[in-house]
């Protein structure tokens, strides 16, 4: 059996925290916090959407993703300074997008946009899987204050979406990795689900060894039950953030 | 039960064909034809790797993706005059170049960068799966020319590797989609095996509706047989190759 | 007198071969191969003009140029992940467009776009003639597409266009130079003539020693008589593709 | 007079704090709050120095500065989507940078570069001023972190440096101006100095009327009382992280 | 005391002359000479205004500001290959554009846009206030020209407006810095002030040692008296082109 | 007959003016004055060459091309903030690049690159030839220069080069084109000849209407006498400016 640090067990997440409410100028805003990874996510909403959608009455929801240049342990380049985007933060953000897009109904919604900004404060391994955690929270306040503002005739909101990251070392599977695990693992996953339990993506990436079918399967086992536990967390952060606004 | 065009079943792979060896100059290259998708892959053998292996004595894979701006159904902007590719692209061949990367043993390559590139000629669905699918033959033959030049002292490649998409449509998972069923179906999943059957990459989105874990299950079943055939026409193309060379 | 490879006269081109519709999406398409050059030609029909041709009632014809990555004998970057396409792409793209457009009545055309890609397969001298010789064949396609859609009161098309290079080496005129003698011509010349025999670009660069007056009039009667061959092969393919349709 | 929010007078800050060591990644860091105004600042130690200084022995300081797309009152666009750095986000970092400058001595540092990342959380008015004050907080720890590791013979650090705005509205000075008031403000001015009390950079910018030398004496006056709370707010802010280390 | 090349006292101009209307196509233009330092400076106008003014019966007067790649006494890259403009070169262009605003109505303009092209032939030190002094004479040519055509009620131009650099060598205040000078200067100023004496830009920046109030205090009388001559200069270029227009 | 600006006959240049060394920073310059076209040529010696040279014992001449943004009838937009070169640009500098290495023996120059800027102060047709022209004379000035320095052995500069426009309107031929007449012509050629008389480069591009072999005879003849003017004009500029440094 793997070793992990602070004496967690395969099937355990870090310690979770999500802070809903945390920006003072976004519709809707989360700071989510799992062991040393700290994701704050702000969602905004404009009136109109992109070009291919205009005189169709659906809205978007899109996330943008980006990394403080100290939240690595050595320093990155500030993106804005090389003059783009890397193709893992483009990769990263489309992930969110599709994932946030999941749970809304987009006609509901009409021609507005959300977008869903995730800025990672602190980096230690999974932070795309806790920006689309945390991302939800944020959208989530978004759409009640659109509520609150009449602005939307039904709840485009269907459920919920959380993520977390698998990955297989030494044969064993273990759940949420920080970033030395990150980077040892044979494999690693993505799994993004739906407060109904439905999957929305799995991406399972061979870094260092080829896996099974058997093993794809112990993986979303864990994979399930870690969201689980998310799930729970979002809910407790949109209903504290509910009742202090009373 | 779906309808498919001309006839195919639902686990039925499109004609496909793998020609070695279509490029003059290139150290290896494969034209892939899967139905109406045409992909040029071209490996090209350069001295040195990036500047974060010099000196480990560690080779490099990698590849590039890109469409001609005619090979879609209607007229793509060029990405060298739009000043950059767009994410679609970089996450694509960030798929290949792990893929591929994946038979290789980097070590007894050493310091020699591999890049295949792979050029949509046409496109009607699975550009990125037959990439990687033509990719191996052109990778492989770099690695025969290679080692016929004496530059390797052992074979750094340890096996093949193949991919497919499956998509859910109807509820139905349905082999090899084309561009027309892609964009109907609700899921849509990419998978990379290797010539040993273990899985190097998975990847699976709900377009339109989430999937269960036993949807995913028919998927990967599916996909594997499919992937059987791929690996067949890959070792044909390769046999066939080397004949003509005689 | 200088030999040629496979003993090839002075004044003779090598072998050239127009297969017009290859590309399924395209309105117009060909294939052009001159020895071990090989470009492949899409036109494309859109509707609208660039900005400063709106409401002028007339329409535009422009070309695009790329190559693949490893048409090359040794790998050139990849145009798209510099940011930009190079000097000499651009220049190439604006000598095709602007020969494209002498056969074209932009009046008569209306306010439609035809876009013309040039992509090199493989180079091996000679890319951008032959793009102006295949280009021509797309665009007539496109023309005819469009005549047959009804979309033209008048025939734009005034004439057939077709372009060769010729190089001085060693003091005499060569014709339609392959990559290895353009690399040592003293001076080469890329002429643009139309089916009336009428000049429409002559283009004459000293790479390695000055000419005289007297050389660049050998020059335009060997490209005169290359020139020649090239129409009646434009005319052949045209024809072929017609009957093919029926 | 004019009235503030929340009844604050014309030569009072607004309430600020400094938080040493936020960062867990980065050599120093300061989270620096002002009212609404949110900065968190980060410095990183690198060897070597720019190709200017190379084999000078001689260090450097630099700064780089961000807003996240939602620590305005509406989204602003991400600079490195936009593919590059507004020239109000270069202006301000090379500010930022020669205000740091003026408190090391580069020589003592020896080749050994710091970048202080300085990135907007929440915007409220007073960024750039925010950051210098926070900015010399993370840039003073980075120093320590080298003197402990025996990294440097002599301390290259001289002084302390802060920075407050003042603006003049309706003729009347203010000092530590909010957004509010800064957009209405007639002139506004930015005062960085040391803490031996002599000026590093004073800018006056007339945004709606002209000011007198009288006016920027009032100014000066102001800034300077400001910026003695500033200087003692750093040192608190460094002992208690020190006394916390321990 | 400092002594100074060709024996200038502290608070001496260098030679200035100021010559309007030296371009053919600009509706203002004028050639700035202040030593070796030579700025090009044209007005254009066009009818419109950038999209955040439209509606608001606004008008809008902007800079640009760059270098000849010689202007300098080694080359410079060429900002347009280079694929972006300096920090220094916007820095300071924004400054030009707030300078010019200061003496504008922008309401009585109405929705017109007036560029100021501020181009460097010759650099030797305070190119930006040169620019500022010499874009003050073509903006007024292209409000006298705008006025000639009937297309201003009211007169938008308010007063002069001219700048000019005090450095601070030696502990002593010296007037209109060389490049030599500059890049020997303990601190340098660049004063703006209106032809009424007030002031609109105010920049001290510390460059070798910080400077006190009392500093601060005798470069502003310096840059008061150098002001007031170049002020009689650009009314003198105005005079005489006026007269020469007869 | 074609009746042209200030009874102008068709064989007849503009009046043209060569100034040597009007700028202090370079090693050689020149500014060329052709009606109202007006280029400054600025030639700058960096030791070293381009990678592709390093090691050959090779020099390299190249120039760069801009225009000032108001050079032109309406103003232009500004290369550097587009964040690109146009292609027009591109094709320009790298025709006077080519004409200018015709007559350097780039051996004799030894590793070191001469880089010839040329930049359009008015624009009124023209600007590449007066270019080549002018940029001629600066080139020589810094090869004089090196020669002085003592940094040459032998004498790179085998003879002179300079350039002119013909055009064909109403089927007549018409030397050195103004702007209104280059966008009259139905053909226009570009003309680069050595002092020797034999070409460098002929461009001749029909831009309404195409031409005949026999046109471009007459082209030549018109072109060649011309230059001779120019050839004169040159040594001229040179004599002068010699005679002035004793």
């Amino acid at each position: 059996m793997v070793a992990r640090a602070r004496g967690r067990a395969a099937d355990q997440l870090r310690p979770v925290e999500i802070e809903a409410g945390t920006m003072r100028h976004a519709e809707g805003s989360a700071l989510i916090t799992a062991g040393d990874t700290q994701v704050l996510c702000a969602a905004s909403v404009e009136v109109g959407v992109p070009r291919w959608l205009r005189g169709t009455g659906q809205g978007w929801v899109t996330a943008e993703y980006g990394m403080l240049p100290r939240s690595t342990h050595t320093r990155s380049d500030r993106e804005a300074r090389q003059g783009r985007q890397s193709g893992r933060s483009q990769e990263i953000q489309r992930l969110i997008g599709r994932s946030l897009r999941a749970v809304i109904d987009l006609d509901a919604l009409g021609e507005q946009t959300i977008t869903v900004d995730c800025d990672v404060i602190q980096a230690d391994g999974g932070t795309r899987t806790a920006a689309i955690t945390g991302g939800w929270v944020a959208l989530a306040m978004a759409i009640d204050w659109l509520q609150r503002g009449g602005a939307l005739a039904t709840d485009p909101l269907r459920t919920q979406v959380a993520a977390i990251s698998v990955g297989i070392t030494g044969g064993e599977a273990l759940l949420d990795l920080d970033y030395t695990e990150d980077s040892q693992a044979e494999a690693d996953f993505n799994v993004v689900q739906l407060g109904t339990g439905q999957l929305v993506e799995v991406q399972g990436t061979a870094e260092r060894a080829p896996y099974s079918r058997r093993d794809l399967d112990r993986v979303l086992s864990l994979a399930e039950a870690g969201i689980g536990e998310l799930l729970e967390l979002q809910r407790a952060a949109i209903g504290e953030w509910r009742s202090s606004r009373r």
